[in-house]
């Protein structure tokens, strides 16, 4: 199957971005010429998912250095090393960030005796691959993941893992676009996921480009599907995952989780190897973000209670092991027991 | 204790609301003189709650008689019966508001021998009495549910169940605010209650009004604070509940009901006798309704999705007794065997 959009691609010479600020309401396209329009786009969030602010960040440094005109590897080195800090500085927390730039400045280090025009091109050509592997790793996951679907399913998810957020297809919705491609007639129930609503907002503007039938639920409402037999499979994605399992994922995960195995459904988790986190050996080890009071008491800027209201704020929710059915990733399903298979995944 | 505000209230000879669809940006009382005026306010939402809509109802059709100059009991009371159906009209679903004018059309039968300014004074004492008697049963649901309370417990509540959509005090909310009277050094988590907000925007505001400590949390917050130990009671109202104890109520009650059992937390259910229905035998036999689906896309009128997205809205859903941990009445707290017990609360 073939994605109907990219929310990053590369065009000749410059980066083309689907603006997620815009998204649902409008879909703006931007040319992306200069490292300063990268730097940019990630600080505003028209560029959003750690795999996709990695993608366009290294994008980014090329675009950043195709016309340096040093005379040395020395200076040329300098320069690079300014842009690499320039671009962190735009999400210092994101981590794919870091790594897609390091991974750069390493293969150039590792090419520093070649020519500078040549090293440029190296530079380039590691964005398009960090880009293809991850567009290739979440094919993988969507197609171990649709083998799962039944023909006629009711699937839920939450949050946003799609296209927008990596470099195609993505993660949980990659399950979802795969199983719709191989002519399973599923429909998807999209929860809204508050506070940001990436449920709302960018998944079902996902689907709708798709054409993949589905409906939009509040996040309280997935309850009372599930136990009228509305809901055949759960499949989300995850923010980190620890040794045995556990699963911190967007606040209102562990809700879903609970439901499901208490109506007797299907409970998957759709990640990249890389989301494993195997030196964190259970969930009790996470600490909860608590993101800003203001993301709770407005809704798209709009205030929703009386002034002054105190809000909690956590990102995201720790999901015991045993309320999981099983990980879908790209070197196929993982299932109890999960500590043993896991190390096994990574050992293989 | 007393309640800060009334939502309604009757002045010597006209009726002061608080507007509740200016709530909580704007606090508004509104004198209503006349019936017109009742109508409009019910019709609005600007009394809300159903409760709140019987008793304003009821001194509505007061203000509707009051200047009638019939000459005999036969010409008022077909005035009388007029009154009575267009009241009806602004909420023809509200079975509480039927129930007060039924109420006092009855009384008024009763009494159709009396002098016709007499009657007329009947109809604004039958009113207060029925404002009365919704105050005293709220005031007792609450004394009785805080009795359940501990020092120093946070409770988790969900929608608005208090005096704004009661005579006073209300339901649930009424637990919260005879504990916290109480001295029980309270601390309250809201629930928002996506899709209306009712959690944000009217239990915040009731809470501050008592200044209750609180806070506001998305709805799928709350299984992360319960399995961190953050939570210590929920207690919620309810729409209906079957002769075997399975409750109707607000779209979300039945995940917090699971995820409160999963994680061994007491579920109550505050509500008064009127809320039972003995007729209908278990959840079983409760239609879910479906409501607009705009209210879902929709957030304060702002679109938060694309343009024909398609969702879901169910108003309510239906907790299994198995789930709850009591009721919370006039009466007193009735506990498991429910069938039996609730059997008895009506046979005393």
């Amino acid at each position: 199957m073939e994605q109907a959009y990219e929310s990053i691609s590369w065009q000749e010479d410059h980066l083309v971005i689907l603006d997620q600020t815009q998204l649902p309401l409008r879909e703006i396209y931007s040319d992306v010429n200069t490292i300063g329009q990268v730097w940019d786009a990630i600080k505003k969030l028209k560029v959003r998912g750690a795999p996709a602010i990695g993608i366009a960040g290294a994008y980014g440094l090329y675009l950043g250095v195709q016309d340096l005109e040093s005379k040395n590897f020395t200076s040329f080195n300098v320069e690079l090393n300014r842009w690499i800090e320039y671009l962190k500085s735009s999400r210092p927390t994101a981590v794919n960030l870091s790594w897609a730039l390091e991974r750069i400045n390493q293969t150039v280090y590792a090419n520093k005796d070649k020519d500078l025009e040549e090293i440029k091109d190296i530079i380039l050509a590691t964005a398009k691959t960090i880009h293809d592997e991850d567009k290739r790793v979440c094919k993988q996951i969507g197609e171990n993941g649709a083998k799962l679907v039944k023909k006629g399913w009711n699937i839920l998810t939450h949050c946003n893992t799609g296209g927008l957020a990596t470099g195609a297809y993505g993660t949980a919705l990659s399950v979802i676009l795969h199983a719709d491609a191989d002519d399973k007639d599923i429909h998807v129930w999209v929860d809204e996921t508050r506070p940001l609503l990436q449920g709302a907002r960018l998944t079902t503007w996902e689907l709708k480009q798709a054409e993949v039938p589905f409906h939009m639920i509040t996040d309280s409402a997935a309850g009372s599907l599930m136990k009228q037999g509305k809901v055949d499979m759960i499949v989300v994605g995850a923010d980190r995952v620890t040794a045995n399992g556990d699963t911190a994922n967007k606040i209102g995960t562990y809700p879903l989780a609970v439901l499901a195995k208490e109506n007797e459904i299907p409970f998957y988790v759709a990640l990249p190897l890389s989301t494993f986190d195997l030196e964190t050996e259970t969930g009790n080890e996470i600490e909860i973000e608590e993101r800003d009071e203001e993301e709770v008491t407005h809704v798209a800027k709009t205030p929703i209670t009386p002034k002054k209201t105190p809000a909690y704020n956590p990102a995201f929710d720790v999901t015991p092991h045993r309320y999981i059915t099983g990980f879908i990733t790209e070197k196929g399903i993982v299932e109890p027991d999960f500590e043993k298979n896991i190390k096994k995944l990574f050992a293989d």
